[in-house]
This record gives structure tokens, sequence and C-alpha cells, in this order.
């Protein structure tokens, strides 16, 4: 990627696709001349920041549509350059006309993600916020939101800012000592930074921790339905997603014999995940299919074990439990068809991290008590209000690095390391913290960044 | 439809699916107060018309989306009423809950084309223009986007209106006649009212004859390839394509035994069919396939007539266009594979209508010319800089309605007939003329119309 912001570059901002607008986005320093060459109708060069003009865009005398211009004089915009959106009949064939004719009169067909870059690169976003304005585009559910938009206003990059300028003043206390080395004196009192560093690698051990989940609401919380054959597995599923439908309610299994659907609960997704080897199978689930079942259980959140109250015995039940149990996995155990049931089943015996719940998948009944034992079980208590979530890897990698390099810095304090071996320990630890917002940055790992954002953004 | 137009509603008007940006809008008197009621950063009520303004949409005291505002104060909007368009990250779930968040606080979901129903029932547009909105939308070559354009900004309206005022002073004239009926008197000269309805009657003829052109632009000029097996139309079809292909370059055959691409020629569409008749013929055309081709070369405006100049002789070739032609339609004889020929063979004999090119499709030449006359044969001559063509079914019924009812009311004159039965043919040809612009309309029209438009608009 060339990092030259001299020049201005153009894309479509809102999807492809058929929509009774579009809106076209120029962004540089020519950004306002460059509409102006092909606008008739008002002189945009004289009119202020944050305002809006109808006209009319000609490729020499041909008209080409009739269309809005907002205007965001630098550095009052999104990238703080000049920033003109026109905002366009959406008829593909005028979109493409336009943008053609922007790029003859020198503007430059913008990359993925090019517009944030800028955004980046003139310090109107950090590296962490310029990353959650993808994540907000891609999010799908209240919980991603939240966690997309708490990122985008700088809640995450607060935080570690804060922690990055109490090393700084420490760094740079041992820089000096290093200056003064012949005299072996300590500027950076010993168990002042002894005790920083320790608070330091709490929080970002705690953010660490919050990577689980941060990125189970960024993608979904994993959740594996298992029982045997005519269980009424299905039912079952359509009962939880009849209630309340995700936006995206199908989605391809990462294999073909797996069907996912999206359940919402309190503003969280759920995977759902029906196992085909389980689906398919004559006979008990410990016979057939079961190494595919398990294999879907060890990369899930949370199990839904269905029975089918009137066939399955107790003993059965506890046994495929059993056979099914994974530690620290939470299962909810449903008995099913109790609508069906003459005499009252006893609830079987489980082991610990096991909920019982009996339902009627067909009835309806304690449809709603399931959703929020399925939600206490993966979400409650661990999502409080607003503590940050990681759900970023290069964050959770980073964070880990950083955490790595404080250790090391700690063991270097507890055994009396000289000055320059703890000042290696402390800049790269600061390295790796400053990664994160792109105090520190590549230009490789910005490419790697922005080559995964949609282009127009 | 209820055209009350007291209440605000709010549509996304961007379209679905994965964006940067996505745009919705409020139309309807508290357009703003709605917009205010979950907006946070300014005081919208008291900015000014064409203004923008950033801020976060809040659902209580839940931050949805960092978004823009843009403000437009009726009556300088589309609809003429208050309209704000929010720009927000291009979330499906974040479109959905800010529209959820608007319509809790009194917005109603616009039905499809609403916004610019209001458009035209508040005066901003004339039906005519309405509907040439939903054709910009549609576009999908420079001839059909222009004349949209062209009807858009209202020159066949201020054609139909011109000669609607000249109609209607000569209605009111004889309208007098009729009060003073039992005098007998003559207040609309009758030669100048012939001559009038006479000028008018020509007008009308020539834009009932645009038609024809106009709606061919619109959905792209209809092209049959026909050629005996292994004439090379594929190649050929491939060599015209590989030029420039059309922005849509698939669109499935309305038979599922026909084949369509989009070809685009300085700037027009011509849709090239190739049938299976002829495509899996094994034998010669007139045996194998001739009636479906005829029943496509028969709703088609031009024939291109491939065949393999090694392998047909002369004779063939003119016993194939004999029985494929049809009167009036151009017919392009191409002679094929040129290139493979070690003697020149001689041009066949051609019927009129009938011009003859030899090509390589597959050496890829005279490929250029091929196309320059297929633009020849079926538009040039036609279509002249700033004509106002028809291309809606709706304005040619209209019209030709408009034009019976004319040449009743001259018929009238030549024989004569008293003022009264003159003013009911005058009044119907003012009637149906009306129902273009939409000075005259019902309910019903005004449904089927706005009904096909996208929601949004």
């Amino acid at each position: 990627m060339n990092y030259q912001t001299q020049d201005t570059i153009v894309a479509l901002a809102t999807p492809n696709g058929s929509g009774a607008i579009a809106v076209i986005r120029l962004s540089g320093p020519e950004a306002i001349t460059i509409a102006q060459s092909v606008f008739k109708g008002k002189n945009l060069i004289k009119q202020p920041s944050h305002t809006i003009h109808f006209g009319t865009i000609h490729d020499s005398d041909l008209a080409l549509d009739e269309v809005l211009i907002s205007l965001f004089i630098a550095p009052r915009s999104y990238t703080r350059e000049n920033v003109v959106e026109i905002s366009c009949h959406g008829s593909t064939y005028i979109i493409q006309s336009i943008i053609k004719l922007l790029i003859k009169q020198g503007a430059r067909a913008a990359k993925p993600g090019e517009f944030t870059l800028r955004a980046f690169l003139n310090g109107q976003l950090d590296l962490s916020q310029a990353e959650a304005v993808a994540d907000l585009i891609a999010s799908d559910s209240k919980a991603s939101q939240q966690a997309a938009l708490q990122q985008l206003r700088g809640g995450f990059s607060t935080e570690l800012q804060t922690l990055r300028e109490q090393l700084v003043q420490f760094a740079s206390l041992i820089e000096l000592e290093l200056d003064f080395s012949e005299e072996d004196v300590e500027f950076a009192n010993r168990s002042q930074l002894r005790q920083l560093i320790h608070d330091i690698t709490q929080l970002i051990g705690r953010l660490i921790q919050s990577f689980d989940l941060g990125n189970a609401i960024k993608l979904g919380i994993s959740t594996v339905i298992a029982g045997r054959p005519n269980a009424g597995k299905s039912t079952l599923l359509n009962a939880l997603l009849n209630e309340e439908r995700a936006i995206v309610s199908h989605i391809a299994g990462t294999t073909r014999d797996t069907i996912e659907e999206t359940l919402n609960i309190n503003g969280i997704n759920f995977r759902l995940i029906d196992t085909a080897g389980i689906r398919e199978a004559t006979d008990a689930i410990e016979q057939i299919g079961v190494q595919k079942t398990m294999e879907k259980i060890s990369q899930s959140a949370l199990l839904l074990y269905v029975y089918d109250v009137q066939t399955l015995s107790v003993k059965d039940v506890e046994h495929d439990i059993v056979s099914l149990h994974k530690p620290g996995l939470p299962v909810l155990v449903i008995a099913n068809k109790i609508d069906l049931q003459n005499t009252t089943q006893q609830a079987p015996n489980l082991p610990e991290g096991t909920t019982y719940v009996a339902v009627s998948a067909k009835g309806k009944t304690h449809i709603e008590e399931l959703k929020q034992l399925i939600y206490q079980h993966s979400v409650q208590g661990r999502l409080n209000g607003n503590e940050t979530l990681i759900t970023n890897v290069r964050h959770l990698e980073a964070l880990q690095k950083t955490e790595q390099a404080l250790i090391k810095a700690l063991q270097g304090i507890d055994t009396a390391v000289s000055s320059d071996f703890l000042a290696i320990d402390i800049k790269q630890a600061l390295h790796y913290l400053g990664e994160i917002t792109g105090v520190v940055t590549t230009d490789d790992l910005l490419d790697n960044i922005f080559s995964k954002f949609c282009i127009g953004k």
C-alpha cells in the first residue's frame, strides 16, 4: 500500500444492488475541485463545510444525473481531508458513469478500507478504533454492535493509553539511569515500578480473559444440539427460532453436514449447530456419529442435550450425558415431549455443570425458560455493562506478548537485573501495547488490517 | 393507498446488503422532531435546511451508532415535506435497530414509492416525472438513462402541457358556445380549431411512433442471432461481447431455451438472443426449429444471420435468408470464418433491407464494423439528440386514446356537429392527456404506478 495521501480517492460507499439512492464518496485535497468540475448548479468552492447542494452531474454536455452533494471541508471530515459525498439515483449504470467520470477528472479508485486508513493516518482514529469501524459494519446483534461501538468510541484505547503513559514514565526514568549507569543510581523506584507492572499485568490478564466471550459475542456463541433420533431436536430448534428469528437465519455450516441457525437471546447471537452424525443416526448415540459429535462439542461453548422423555430411560440419559460430557462445558439436559407423558418421570442424576429442564417443543411450553437458561449458562455474570471486551485476535496476541514482556520485567525486578535489561523488557511491552492502537505500526500490519475492509469505507 | 400526508414515513433508501454506509430517510411534518428524539449531539430543530450534523443515535441510554444527519426543511426537499436523512454504518442490525426505533418514536414504515408519491401529491413532480424516477433507477445504458433523465427534467411534460393549454383555450370557448346555444354563435373559430387539432394530432402521432424505439431503448433492442450449427455463432457472440461487456451481462431468457446477452453499442443496449431451436439443430434450418426461430424473430427488432463461408454455398445462404425473412425486419447477413477461406466467395444475392458483411469471429476481424452496422440498422436516424421518446406503455395508451378523441373531434368539425358533441370529444382528449402528467388521476392509477417502485424512493 502506498500511503501517499496527496491524491484524491473515490468509491461507492453504499452497497451494490438495487436501491433508491447511492452515495459516492471522494476524499483528498482535490475532492471539491474534482466534484466542481462535473457539477452544474452552484460554486461548491465557496460553500461552507457540512452543507448540501442540489445540481446536475455533467460529462461535458451530457447530463448524467440530478444529485445532492454533501461537503465536508478538511479537517472537519471522516478522513480529515476534504470529502465530497454525491447522493445519486441508485442505477448501477449511473453510479459507474459518475465514478468513471470522477476518475477521468483526476480521482483514483479507492482501495478497500482506504478512507478509514486515511482517517487513521491523519489522526482521526487510532488503529483499534479503525478496526472497530469494520466490526461495526459487520455487527449482527446488540452485543456485537455494542462491543464494536464501544471500541470505536475509544473506550478500549483510553484504557490502553493510560497504562501506556504510566509505563512510559517509568521507561524514561530507567533510560535516565542508563545515562548515569556508571554511578549506579535508581531514578525509578523499583517497588513502585513493581506495583505498577503488577497492576498492569492484572488488567491485561483480565482483557485477555475477556477474549473468549468477546469473540463469541462477535461471531455468535457456538451451541451444539445433540440427542438421539426422534428426540424432537428439529421441533425444538423451530420452537426456539419461532420466538425471534435472527436477522441471518441460515448460515452455511463449516462443513456440509452441519446445519447452523442463529438465535438471538437478550441481544446475543447463538449459533445453534445440529450435527449430522446424530441427525442421521438410527441407533444409540454411542454407536454412530459420536466422533463427529465430539468434534463439534469440543469446539462449542454450550451443549444442549435433548431426549424424548417418553421413550428414553433415565439410565440411558445418564449414560448419554457421561459420554458427551467435557470438562468446563456447560450442558443443558432437555427433557422433551413432557405434554405426552402420562406419569411423571424423575429427573436424571447429573454431573456438576449440568442443568435439567423439561419442555414440550411441539406445545411450546417452557421454551422461554429454556432460552433464559441458555443465556445464563453462557453469558450471564460474564457480561457486565461497560466492561471492555477483546473481540479481535490481533489485540489478543498483542496483549499476550505485552503480558510476557511484563512478566519478564517483573522477574527482572525481583532478581535485581541491571537497568538496561529492564529497559529492554519495558520497551518490548510498550511496543506491543502500541501495536494495538497503532502508535507502533508497519506497512504490512496496515495492509493486513485495511485490505479486509469493504471498498468505500 | 391512503394519501393522508400528515404522518411521517421512514425507510432505508440505499440497497440492502453489505456496504460502508447506509442512508435511512424520514419524511413528514414530524421528521425532524422524531430524529431529534433519538439524536444526541445537537439541537436539530434550530439548524438551517441543507446542513449536516454529527452525533449519536440513542435508544434510551443505549448508543446505537454514530451517524451524520442531513436536514431538508419543507418545502426545500424531495417530498416538499421536512426530510431527514440518517447516514449510519452499513450493518443490517444497526439499520433495522434505527428504523425500529424511529417507528417507536412515531414514524411509519414507508410503502414502495411513497416518498415519490408525496413529491407528486405536493406538486414537486408531475406524474410522468415521478415515473421517470423509477426508470432512472432502473436504467442500465446511456440511452435508457438519457431518456429517463429527460423525462424527469420535464421535457415530455412541457411538450404535453403546451398542447393541453392550447386545447383548454378552445374547450372553454366551446363551453361558452353551449351557454349561448340557443343563439347559434361560434366563439371558437372552426378553421383555427381544425388547424390546432391537426397539429396536435401530428405531434401525438410522432410521439406514438417513438414508442417502439423508446421501449427498445429502455429494455434493450431485441436482436436474434440465427444460423446453422457450427456457423460460429457462439464465437461471434463472444467476439462481440469481449469488446465491451454490458453491466448486466447475463439475463435469464424469457424461456429456458434461450440465452440472452447484453451488448452495449454507442450507449444502446442490444439483447442478443441465441435460439436453441437453431443452436441444437443438426440439420438444415428449414427442417428443425424453424417455428421457434420464427417466433423469436417475429418479436425481435433485428436479425443477425451467421453462416460459415467455407461450408455453406451461396445458394443455401440465399435459401435460408428467404425462409427467415420478415417484412420490415432489418437483417444483417454475416459471412463468418473469412480467415480460413482460400478463394474469395461471392456475396449472395440478398433481398431489400438486408446488408452483407464478412467477418472472422475467431480472428476478431471486422467486429467493430459489424457493431456499427448493428447500430445503424436499428437506431441510427431514428434517435435525434433531444427528441422526446415515449418509453412507457401507460403513456402510449393515453396518447392513443387522445389521438382517437381528437380524430373524432376533427371528423365532427368536418361534418359540422353541434358544439356539445365537439365539447365531449375535446374534453375526452384533455382527460387522456391529463392522465399522463397526473392532472387527472385516480387512486387505482397511483397505486398501480407507485407500488412498482422500490421502498425508500
